[in-house]
């Protein structure tokens, strides 16, 4: 089996990206199916070694090709763009909203040019990246536009739920009007392509209802049967098992019991409240949401992307406490979709 | 402590209510808190009793006063409104779903006419009222109508989640038009008063947003800023615990490890997709959802209504399989809620 070279950006300097980085790269299995390269900056991956108490080494590379790709050396494309004397973990700055983007540039360009054959990325900071005048919504928005990408879609992993959304950061009224059968089609397409590259054979793809009952027949709005049965219609024609439109309140708890391989979300939270309900964890002491394990999958990409689905955690940044789970996820389908398209 | 007379409407003749309601009923320590009265038809009662092979026996009534309100004994308000020779269980039908409006209708006039103290409602089969030409959309509709209501809410209740809707069976694009300060400030009091109505001083109110992010600050629209917030600000000042708006993907997660007492809902599935993955197991092989025990509450009415959270359950009917939990935690809340309001 082809070990495919994954390229992992650092994430923000100031939260828990480093640290979980080399605690995933402690793993010798990592080793055994794929190659990762981290592009970051080589002081703050070794403060990380540091504060772990970890055996592992940085072996500093400016091209892929010096990598070494072994267990014990985190290989490291060194952008060496954070001041260690400025860095305070846990903090807003620019200079770590700038150094956060400078890897996932990297990371991209490396992908773009084919050196590296999948991307996985460590949170980053909203607030970090604009106050350095990089003006995103997040790594979605930067990747879309980085590969000057227009038709894509986010799909979140977490065990036996995986769901693909037609629209995501847009008002909940704006959402209704981007709710159009080509849309529609077009991320049951994408989910059932993903799907198969997850090793699924014939996906079963339960699409939601955009309205409460999926519209009720009409009696709640007409988007259900206007565009999204349509578009399932062409679906089924092209000979993908999708179904639907599911109310939406009942489709996750469906494919939560696997009745379902694939979910389409109509709008952000409508797949991300099932997601979250499932994958993550509320802490009522500390007051912090604790990820089980998820990954979130930028499907539509000239490039492959998978990401952890939780953020810089900055509350525990440096203290060596971050759980590795969601890195380690994301590498292994990272690794599965390169493996995958390299086979076609 | 008082026991007051719960109204128990049987739902359709057609559907699971006439066995849960015997099953219900079987049980000793419902007649310790309450006083149980079905308005129903008494054959439907007495052929739910012969499969169920149970040794209940029937007291035909036509006051609440003729009531024996004594275990071992059903006490029903007959209408007498179901041929049995044209009953088919299972199956939708204008017979049926005349006879099922009416068990409604009796219970509301009796409630409303102080001879009991609350009402409990097993469920109808919309197509079967609307054949009948009782043109609702379901129980709450009817309630609101016949006690001339415009002003009510749906709260759904299951473990520690409840949930209050905004809005429910309207359009997605009509909640958004429907989210004004006065209705959110609404439901906020009106969930606050029935958490303090089921024992919890000072109760803990979670108020989600509207829009991904509750808007992200105005980013994604701008409903969160102008109209939830606001109604949110109004009640803290009238002294109640209301947080947010809440990112509607967090507000659940955190609610369900009970961070908040109850939960404010904007629209229809953002309350109903977390109520459903926690209240609801599907079963892949019957493809039939299970109830775990979850009721529903209307809040708002000059009378106590609580129903069980699950249909009709046609595919089962009549074979005495259907679980009782829900009905017999209804009743449950229609007793503490009715005791609650004979305090005040």
């Amino acid at each position: 089996m082809y070990k495919p070279i994954i390229g992992i950006s650092m994430g923000d300097p100031a939260s828990i990206g480093p640290e979980i980085i080399v605690k995933t790269l402690n793993d010798t299995e990592i080793y055994q199916k794929c190659r990762p390269l981290v592009c970051g900056d080589a002081f703050c991956l070794q403060a990380a070694i540091d504060v772990l108490n970890s055996p592992l080494k940085i072996n500093r590379v400016t091209e892929p090709d010096q990598a070494e790709f072994s267990h014990g050396i985190i290989d490291v494309f060194d952008l060496e763009n954070v001041n260690q004397e400025y860095l305070q973990m846990g903090r807003v700055s620019a200079m770590a909203g700038n150094a956060s983007f400078e890897y996932v540039a990297k990371v991209i360009e490396l992908a773009l040019a084919r050196k590296i054959d999948a991307t996985v990325t460590a949170p980053i900071n909203k607030e970090s990246i604009n106050l350095a005048g990089h003006h995103y919504a997040g790594h979605t928005e930067i990747y879309a536009d980085l590969t000057q990408t227009k038709r894509y879609a986010m799909l979140l992993v977490e065990k036996n739920l995986r769901v693909i959304h037609a629209t995501t950061h847009v008002s909940l009224r704006q959402a209704c009007d981007l709710i159009k059968k080509e849309r529609v089609l077009e991320v049951i397409q994408l989910l059932n392509e993903a799907c198969i590259g997850f090793g699924i054979e014939n996906p079963r793809i339960g699409v939601a209802g955009l309205n409460p009952h999926a519209g009720d027949g009409g009696l709640f709005g007409d988007e259900d049967e206007l565009e999204i049965k349509p578009a399932i219609q062409m679906a089924v024609e092209q000979g993908i098992l999708a179904e639907g439109p599911v109310p939406p309140d009942t489709l996750f708890a469906k494919a939560v019991q696997e009745y379902y391989d694939g979910c389409v979300a109509m709008y952000h939270d409508q797949g991300h409240i099932p997601f979250k309900m499932i994958g993550f964890k509320w802490n009522n002491e500390t007051k912090t949401m604790d990820s089980v394990k998820g990954v979130n999958i930028t499907l539509g990409l000239p490039i492959i992307r998978v990401s952890v689905d939780h953020g810089t955690a900055f509350e525990i940044a440096g203290k060596g406490v971050a759980s590795e789970d969601a890195m380690s996820l994301a590498i292994d389908y990272a690794t599965k979709m390169a493996q995958n398209r390299i086979r076609k």
